[in-house]
């Protein structure tokens, strides 16, 4: 896991451990998943687009941002694009730092700032 | 991963996922890592005991109180017991439910009750 970074990809989210490094004492994760139900409709999943380049550029900065005024902490970020089936996670956020506070503040708020800011489109499928 | 449960025990915490159910859309995880330091002296990792039928009471009592009183959710702890060494997790919180927010407010709860009243000790393995 490097210091910052980001994903915005097709691929299944990771699930996979990494190592800690000295000094990480929290990890605080968030996985959001699709529900099956929209608006009381049976869903088959969600297509998630994006303008890539404007997407990317917000995580940049939305991560430059964290980095800067929220302390030390290393921040992993990944968003998956195209269809994601239901009970499947779209997005995974996963925050270190030495408390365990600062690793759930932390996760929370690039959670808010990616639902408000970043632009990514949902369009559920619907079942039959 | 069943509705509610917790394990004690000097295994490895396991991070491989598990199964989402039909209208969970938020999982909130938290990874309590040994930190290799102790009032500024190294330490090769922290030696965990605990009053085993006291400790499992509480954890249970903590875990129907949760479940009662803080709306649907499912939760797994696990607390390592014995050796840990440093830079691997002792504890592992996951907190699944319909939506973002209640699962970081849960998990958060559950960390907090766990540190003030479950009798687990903790014994700093200080290096040379």
């Amino acid at each position: 896991m490097p210091p910052a970074s980001f994903v915005l990809s097709p691929e299944p989210i990771p699930t996979t451990p990494t190592e800690f490094q000295p000094g990480e004492g929290a990890e605080a994760q968030f996985l959001g998943v699709v529900r099956g139900m929209e608006d009381g409709r049976a869903i088959t999943g969600i297509d998630y687009s994006a303008y890539l380049p404007m997407a990317e550029k917000m995580l940049r900065e939305l991560i430059d941002h964290g980095q800067r005024d929220h302390g030390q902490h290393r921040v992993f970020i990944q968003h998956r694009l195209g269809f994601v089936a239901a009970e499947q996670p779209s997005i995974l956020i996963r925050v270190r730092t030495k408390h365990s506070g600062e690793s759930f503040d932390l996760c929370r708020w690039y959670l808010k700032e990616i639902k408000t800011r970043v632009p990514i489109w949902k369009k559920p499928v619907f079942a039959e």
